[in-house]
């Protein structure tokens, strides 16, 4: 079982609300009142390690470095919310986490806003909540202000999370698609796929030779490692629903660049691969939730492998692509078998309610 | 009609995605790819008045004018969507808006997170995304950056919309219950419980005499005048869910406070009155969305009242009751017929999804 590792190495804290007596959410969890102050103070303020437990019930005020500040939201709404590698709550801080980190933030605060499904064990959001804890923890973030509503039965599906993200800007330069130039490289992390197929394998009891287990992790200290090198980063972006196609195209239409990826140089793992092979998916258009392409002048792609390869989430890190012009608004690919196709985004979703 | 309001005097910009091609929202449109952007470019942006489309694909980056920063979140789950005086669209601007001008703080800066249930009407996401726009407009804070999910049918109810809020904080003393000392005044700046018995109403097809319209509205501006007015605000309080009754009580519970009302001093409307009698509701347990309590020395009060009384939304306002001292965390109200009885907050919610 991987989702132990959530919890920190297993040992689970017993869930602090009774639960001979609520052993599910009731709608009356969700009204403002008494019912509503007990979850707070018994499943979040503890699982979240907040100090300041008033902070949750209202705004909470921050004291920053400085005024050059990031903000950014996610929702989530994975089925199911436990998988292999994490669960709704690990995502739910990493997905915010790292959309900070690629505007060059320290990520710093999150804020949880739940709408929880009436009938939800009391337990499973015990659970999530003690994910989230832990995940905050291991980014540097805290968790500083929150919200909880309860729809009813089939009005919702378990839990839905939003998080937003405050962080402060570290880079002196705007890492934006506008700053990508003909012969930047493009990097990548490490191997890709494995959140979506984590999640795909667990929904669909699909079993496969080997286990796959997200890649969900938190990629701010990384990005910041990079920035304080001084690496002159142009473009960065996290391969989250749509995968690394999406989101090479959304840069390459933004910037108005050619971007050329190298197939056989992008990371995939055997089983990732032989699941994909085996349902008819590209693990191009999977999404990740670890991992990210940087735009960076070509000069210091020895350094930047360097610093990525000194990371946990960077260890399978390579050069996957070159940007060869500033027109084109195009991402092509250079196949396993040598041959070049256009790489397009797919309009809809390959699997739904991924993150 | 009161809808019509949120649209600027009933002039509805037509929805600039094709109806006849998507009528509805599709899985598709939560996906990542070329349907997201087209919901992003096509309904978001246009609604939001946003000139960096940019930002709403990813995070966003501020510049504040000082780093004292307030940060809040709210989910809204309101049924129904549409409902006389606003739509989820305001009260999702509004509601928090209102909690970071509860922080002394100038509202600046929301996201928005959407969940989407697939299915949902095209043209109800325009409207409530014009509504967004148009109360941020109103309260002077721009939407900067969001994001949008889809789930299937029957794992949502139209549509859940996240806000989370970043304000600049200006107010120098700190604005919290400890603060609370005995022989300050209550003041609250309005009749109370229209916003609930006008979602009860719409839900419910209920038709009073006179129609309820919601008093959804934001209070930055009146909460900064009072700041800058240099008055000495000991504390402030929204009465969303749970109304008069629970935040009181929060309020007490939080100071160790003993809080007196004084239930003939508690503006409520007669509409609002007649249609509580008639429900076996009572009006100090109902949801407001434009209403808040101040506690402030008592020397300020009338300053306070002349502050309150020029704002639309303060209009109303009168002292309604008193601090006796600094132990008991209690609320009394002294009641129409002169008894004195112990006000309790509830434990679930007397109208669930209010907001």
């Amino acid at each position: 079982m991987t989702e132990k590792n959530v919890y920190g190495g297993g040992i689970t804290p017993s869930c602090p609300v009774p639960l001979t007596e609520y052993p599910h959410v009731l709608l009356a969890h969700g009204g403002g009142g008494t019912m509503s102050r007990m979850l707070i103070e018994n499943i979040f303020v503890p699982a979240f390690g907040n100090d300041s437990p008033a902070a949750l019930h209202d705004g909470a005020v921050l004291d920053l470095e400085n005024n050059n500040i990031a903000l950014t939201t996610d929702s989530f709404v994975v089925r199911p919310i436990f998988f292999p590698g994490g669960d709704i709550g690990t995502l739910a801080v990493n997905g915010t986490v790292n959309d900070l980190a690629m505007c060059g933030a320290r990520p710093r605060f999150l804020s949880a806003g739940f709408v929880l499904e009436e009938g939800l064990l009391m337990e499973s959001l015990w659970r999530v909540a003690l994910s989230m804890g832990a995940a905050a923890d291991a980014a540097g973030v805290r968790i500083i202000t929150g919200d909880t509503k309860v729809v009813e039965r089939g009005k919702g599906d378990q839990i839905y999370i939003n998080t937003a993200g405050v962080g402060v800007i570290e880079c002196a330069q705007s890492i934006t698609p506008s700053r990508i130039r003909p012969g930047d490289v493009v990097i990548i992390n490490g191997d890709i796929g494995r959140h979506g197929m984590a999640v795909l394998a667990k929904r669909e009891g699909l079993h496969f030779e080997s286990a796959i287990t997200s890649d969900c992790a938190p990629l701010g200290d990384v990005v910041l490692d990079m920035v304080h090198a001084g690496i002159d980063i142009h473009c960065l972006r996290d391969l989250t629903r749509g995968g690394l196609a999406a989101a090479a195209n959304e840069i390459a239409a933004a910037a108005g660049a050619h971007i050329i990826l190298d197939e056989r140089s992008i990371p995939v793992s055997n089983p990732v691969r032989a699941a994909c092979e085996m349902l008819g998916l590209d693990p191009l258009h999977v999404a990740n939730e670890g991992r990210f392409i940087a735009f960076i002048p070509k000069k210091d792609s020895d350094r930047v492998l360097e610093i990525l390869h000194a990371h946990p989430v960077g260890i399978n890190a390579a050069v996957m692509g070159t940007v060869t012009d500033n027109q084109g608004g195009l991402v092509t690919l250079r196949t396993l078998v040598g041959t070049q196709v256009i790489l397009e985004t797919q309009s809809g979703e390959q699997l739904p309610r991924i993150c």
